[in-house]
Parts: C-alpha cells; structure tokens; sequence
C-alpha cells in the first residue's frame, strides 16, 4: 500500500473497534493475583462485588478472555467522540526536520478533555445495568471526576464525586464542569463520612489528599443503598476499556499500511498507556511482529524506573485490595512542585508484569524538558496539550531528533491523552520562568519502600 | 440517496473546500460601501492600507469576485484542525423525541476553542506574505487573541494583544495560553500607547473596554515600522475567511443527499453566522434553493431585532471606518449581567443587508433559556457549549420541538461554534441559580441610536 497519508486518519464508524482486548490472554506470565487486605488472599468477584459493579469485578479478575464484547449503549456514546483522530504530525516533522514519521492518538476531543471518558462510560453503563442509583468517586485535579460526571449525566445516574480539598477551592473550573453535569462534588475532608469527620477532627484546616478522599469515596458507596465506588486508573478493568485507543490507533495504521517502529506513551496509573499498547505488545506476546514500546513517567515519581516490583497498597488509606506492581511505596508523595498529574505510586499490575518480562522499556523525564516539548508542540501542531501528554511528546521528539542524526526513518506513535485547558497555573509558571524539576533522593525512595506491606510468595 | 447517516460526517482531505466564497457577488443589493471616518467618503485600498494588510484590504473591498483561492499554507493549517465534524445529533433528537433531524457543525476542536483561527491563520498568512513584522489586536475574553497568537506563532510573526485589564485579571488562562504561543499580551489601557496613557491619567484605576484596548491595538499598529492591525469578526474578510464553514457544510450534507430545511447560528459580529450560511444564502440569492435562516442574538443586545439600519461606527473608540449596519448605536454597552460574548453593538454589513433584503430572519433570547438549552446539549452530546453557541442551540431545541408537535421531519443545521471552557464563571452563576436576564428598555435603545452618526445618503 502506498496512499498518500492525510494529516488526520479518521476511521469510518463501521472500521470502530466492537471489542475490547485483554491482553492478559495472551500473557504467558500474567499478573500477580490482586489480594484482599483482609486475608491477604487472592480477591474474588463475590468480595469485590460490594464495593464495584459485578460485572467489572468479573473483568478485574478475568486473565483469559482475550474480547469483550463492548455493549451496544456505549459503542453509541463512543460515536459521539470517536473515533478519536491519528494525527500524522507533518509541522512536528518539518519543525524538527526530521526524516521520522510521528503520528499522534488525540484523545481530547472531548469535554473531559482526556481519555478518562473511554473509562467512565463503561463503569457508569454497567452500574446503570445493575440497577444501581448512583457512584461514588474521588478526583483530584478533576479530570477523571469530569469524565465521569459526563458519562453518569448520560445514564442518569447519580454521581458524587468526592474533590480534594486544595483542588476543590483551587480549580473552580473543573468543580463547576462536574456540576453543570449535574454531579454532587464534596470537598475531601467532608463531615459527610466518619472518614472525613476523623480526619477533619485531628487535622483542622487540612486541604485533604487523594488518599483520604477515596477513603471518604468508597465510604459512601457502601453506606449507601445502591451506590458503588468506581476507579479512573489503574485497575485492570480501566486498562481494557482503554484498550479502544490502541485498537483504534492500530487499525488506522494497517488501513495505510503503516508499520510502528515506536509506540510511546505517558504512564501515570497505566491505564491509557496500557490502552494504547495492548494490541502492539500482544502481536510482541504472540511472536508476530517487534516494537519499541516506551512508557515515560515523570522523573518526580519514577515507579518504574525507581521502584520496586512488590505488592502494595493500591492507596495511600490502605483500604483498598493489593497489586503487585512497581512501586515507590504507597506513602511517596512527589514533591509539591510536581505540576502536572502522573502522581500515582505505584502502575497497573498489567504494564508492570510487561515491563518486568522486558516487553516495554521505560524512561523518565523532568517537568522543565516537558513544558518545552509542549511549547513546542502546541506552537506548531495547534493543540496545547496537558502536561500528563507532555511527557509522551518529549521523548518522541527527542526520537525524532535521533533519527535525524541516523537519518532513519522511523513511524514513531505517540499518544496525546489530553488538552491542557485546565493546567494554566503549571503553564503560567513555566511561562514566568519559575518551574523547576525535582528528582526525588535515594534516601526519599528507600523510605517510603521500607514501609511495603510483607506478603508472602 | 439513503445512506446510513453516521454520528459525525467528517470529509476526506480530498473533499475540502480550496476556495473561500464571497457570498457578495451574488447580491444584487451589495452592502453600502464602508467609510473612511476622515472623509466620510467611501473608502479605498490605499487608505486601508497603512492599517490592514494590503490583500485583506483588497479582501474587504472586493464584492463581485465569488471565489478567492485558499493559499496552500493556509490549507496546510486548516488541515490540522479540519475538517471540523458535522454531527447528527441522535442523542439530542432521542432527548427531545423529535421527529426532526438535528445536525451541529462543530469548530470547537482546536486550541482556541472556536471557529476565529479560521480567520487569525488567514490574517497571518496575509501579513507573513507581505513581509511584516508583526501585528497587533484586541481582545475581550480572550477567544480571538487565543487564535492570533495561535496564527502568528505558526508563521513566526510578533504577536501583541492588548486585552481589556478586567478581562486580564478575571481571566489569567486565557492569557496564559496567549503567553504560551508566544504573544504580548498587555492589559489595556496600558502606558504604551499615548490613547492608553490619557485614558489611565483621566480614568485612574479603570477596568479598560474593547473600544479602548481597538484604539491602542490600532495606534500600536501605525506606530511600529511593519506592524499592522488584524480584527477577529464585523469585517466582510473575516465573514470571507468564515466561510469555510458553510462550504464544509454544504459538502457534508451534499455527500449524504441531506437537504436543510433550517440553518441557525449565532450572531455577534456575525462573521461566523455570515460563514455558516453564505453558501445557502447564495443559493437563495441565485433561485436555486430555499431555506429557513435564522440568526440568533441575546435579548440583552439585540442588534439585528430592534436596532436601525444606519451607518455607525464600527468601534466604541469611533477611529475605525464607518459601516451600514444594523446597529443599536456604538456607545450602547449590553447590562454588565450579560454572561456570554455576541456583545457588539453592530453587525457584518453583509448579515444586515441579507437580513434587511428577507434572505435570513433573526430571533432574540434571554440568557437563562440560554444556559438551560446548553446544559440539556451538554448532557446528552457530550460537549459543553460556549455561551455564545448556545444562543444558536436554543432556537434549534425550540424548532425541534415544534416538529415534535407537528411531526415534521425537518432537517436543523446549527453552528457550534465553540467550547466553553473558559466561561465556567458564567457556568457556576448559572449552576448557582444566580443568573439573571436583562432585556434593554425602548428607552435605552433611543438613547444610543440618537447618538448615531449623520451620514449623507
């Protein structure tokens, strides 16, 4: 094949995927068992059904279906986003002069403004399905809050979304989005929980944590008749339903007979970069083809590169079940001048079984380097990306400019996960000059690991 | 043809409009030539000049060439951000359960979050090709100098907007993302300009206005050697630019045997509705075809509904040329509760003589009905609305449910013309209960017109 690429490849509706893919099918190392914090045993659907939909539990747990059918109900709010475009980045190129190709997956298109809606629409359908009257979640910057308010408003689903405290007073913006879609958003500490009024009571004036609001978030759920708690990132579930990005991505490549030498992607909970390269890594599990898959997370909360491979806490409360994962321990908190998101401790026990059998490489990067690479992006590609996608775009450009020195021409992909509409207080600071990096010590990271649950095995 | 519809028809690149069209030619009554304000006489090239780009002023001037070709390095650009979707809105239709057809033409999906960089990357191009350094312009919200510093990195030209001080102050993110592209952004009135300088000494402390910050945007134009001064709507090259739109459009609807029977969009300036419709209007002009226009406006600035056809300046500051136009006077100021933009006191010369020539209707409503209908659309679509689009989203839900009650299965165009992402304090009073509506009394509106230039003829 040898059409001519447009700037945008958009699939038509009939060439939209119908399944999601799990890619644990087609691991031969899966991930190890997720465990219940009460018996530190491998978790079942029955003990995980109180806090989420059944059906998601099922597909928590489930490591041998390698489709999902995606219901009816959400393949058509799908239709009203997606197919999401595969941009080919000729300015990037002439901009960098380089002989690679850089395509970009751009998720968003959307009011959510990222991928988190791929996610939302399915836990709300399902909950929706199961006759509940509502979810509860946390959000901290609000993306993910956003996104679900969106999806519950369609299914006319009552949505709580518990915001951290500092972001609740901090970004208006997006409390009044959640709440234009009709979503009720507390601010974490509330006296709405016992959670909240403990944590209120022995730390008056707290601003809250992402911690304590999913404490407060799956609180609610299980005092409430009807109502479960629902998760933007990181479990297995969320990665599946992410999976329609690379799904996407990878059939508006074969329609032009385009072969990926890179896919690269941001890694935060790991749940988009998961989405984006499971088809990839599953023609590499498989032993039909070879990529160069890269997860770049940011250097202020280096999981993969930094961590540990152990099991630990999914949250900083210590409530929810255990993964194993790379970790920096469920106590690291990246320092307070970390603007962007990807803050999580840990990574989706998916992406860590497949970085650990060394079917992706990862590489961190400074915040200074990714507000740079988003300039430079937004200066010539027209989309001013969220600083989570920055870090993505950095380490492709920094490609591109290799293969200028090589004179390679490699098709490099990279998804772009987000806008930045909501980040202007991180772009202000690197506009006045005043960001700065920080690389945690070693000291810093040894502690927070020293504090790793014992499991046994 | 009876092709499936899907949610959204994007064209192949292949399909897009190369030429602008110059809905002029096809009137038999021209609009009235624009004014030179120190010769009231109409105006030419050359007195244009040493203020707009030559070619845009060639632009402006021109009402008998149909088509203008599109420069490659424009296409280039459009190509990035275009083909913008036009969308059946099938969630909205199952809401409503109307038997008509709703169809939405989205130019949200760029960074500046609207259809203006269909005009600001002309406007570049323009200046870039013509050699000079840089230009200058105003803004209000934002929206317009958030396409031009957008434009004008992309062509590495100097970018310098002066942006009312309250607008500046109230709104840091949309000058962060000026910043982030590159711009100047100065709040105006400032110490620049001798204009802003007299204006801070008369008026210590005062929050600036758009007539204000046009006065110091068009004197810092004429004061720098290679600058000049760009406008984001009210004129015919911004309404040629605009077109684009329509062009889409009609193609669009072409490509699926679709016949509008209604086009709705909103008006300001009404260069985006003059976009939006110039292809249909034409055809009416030429006897081709038939359609239902209507442009919609806020109660609380209601131009084209109770303001006179007379020539009035363009600009508060009365430096800029006269114009014919429906017109509420050019010292009318909408009531300080006005929330969205469509917040000039005129109209395109061209909207007012199609609308005073019965070729498009107009409709005022009240903010309050505004906010609701964009919340009943973001809800079921997906999208939140910009408070100026969802002027036009009003009037189509209220056509829609006429159908219902007729059972008419008419086809509704409307212009979406951006995302409201930036406007989420009106959002929050909404959502608040504390938006209120303003109607301007007879006696308001006289005041203003009695203030009206007198031109001869």
């Amino acid at each position: 094949m040898n059409k001519e690429i447009p700037y945008k490849i958009y699939l038509e509706e009939n060439e939209m995927p119908k399944q999601w893919y799990n890619v644990r099918a087609d691991m031969k190392n899966k991930p190890a068992p997720i465990l219940n914090p009460a018996t530190m045993k491998p978790i079942t659907v029955e003990e995980l059904s109180p806090i989420f939909c059944e059906e998601l539990a099922k597909q928590e747990l489930d490591e041998t279906t390698p489709y999902f059918d995606i219901p009816k109900e959400i393949l058509d709010f799908y239709r009203m986003y997606r197919p999401s475009p595969l941009t080919r980045a000729y300015c990037l190129e002439k901009k960098l002069d380089t002989p690679a190709h850089i395509y970009y997956k751009f998720e968003g298109n959307n009011t959510s403004g990222s991928h988190k809606l791929n996610s939302a629409i399915a836990q709300a359908y399902y909950a929706k399905q199961q006759g509940l009257k509502g979810v509860t979640t946390e959000t901290g910057a609000g993306q993910w809050g956003t996104a679900l308010s969106m999806a519950c408003s369609y299914f006319d689903l009552d949505c709580q979304v518990y915001m951290v405290k500092v972001s609740y007073e901090q970004k208006p913006f997006r409390r009044e989005v959640m709440r234009t879609y009709g979503a009720k958003v507390t601010p974490s500490p509330s006296m709405n929980t016992s959670v909240g009024r403990k944590i209120n009571e022995e730390f008056p004036g707290t601003t809250g944590s992402l911690g304590c609001a999913i404490s407060e978030a799956v609180e609610a759920a299980t005092a409430q008749e009807g109502y479960r708690y629902v998760l933007g990132s990181v479990l297995s579930q969320v990665l599946l339903h992410q999976t329609i990005i690379g799904l996407e991505t990878k059939t508006a490549l074969d329609k032009y007979g385009i072969k990926a030498d890179m896919i690269i992607g941001c890694a935060g909970g790991g749940s988009n970069l998961g989405g984006l390269i499971s088809p990839f890594a599953g023609e590499m599990l498989r032993g039909e083809a070879e990529y160069d898959i890269i997860a770049v997370e940011p250097a202020s909360c280096p999981s993969l590169t930094r961590g540990r491979y152990a099991y630990d806490f999914c949250d900083t409360g210590k409530i929810c079940p255990l993964a194993k994962m790379y970790t920096l321990g469920s106590s690291f908190i990246p320092s307070a001048n970390h603007a962007g998101g990807l803050r999580y401790h840990g990574m989706s026990s998916i992406v860590s079984q497949l970085y650990d059998d060394g079917i992706i490489s990862a590489r961190s990067v400074e915040q200074t380097d990714v507000f740079k690479a988003a300039q430079t992006f937004a200066k010539v590609e027209g989309i001013l990306p969220a600083p989570e996608s920055s870090h993505a775009i950095k380490v492709a450009i920094d490609e591109a400019l290799k293969c200028k020195e090589t004179g390679e021409e490699k098709n490099i992909v990279f998804g772009l996960t987000g806008t930045g509409y909501f980040d202007m207080v991180a772009y202000q600071k690197f506009n006045d000059g005043e960001m700065s990096d920080y690389i945690p010590t070693d000291e810093e990271i040894s502690k927070s690991l020293a504090a790793l649950p014992k499991v046994e095995g």
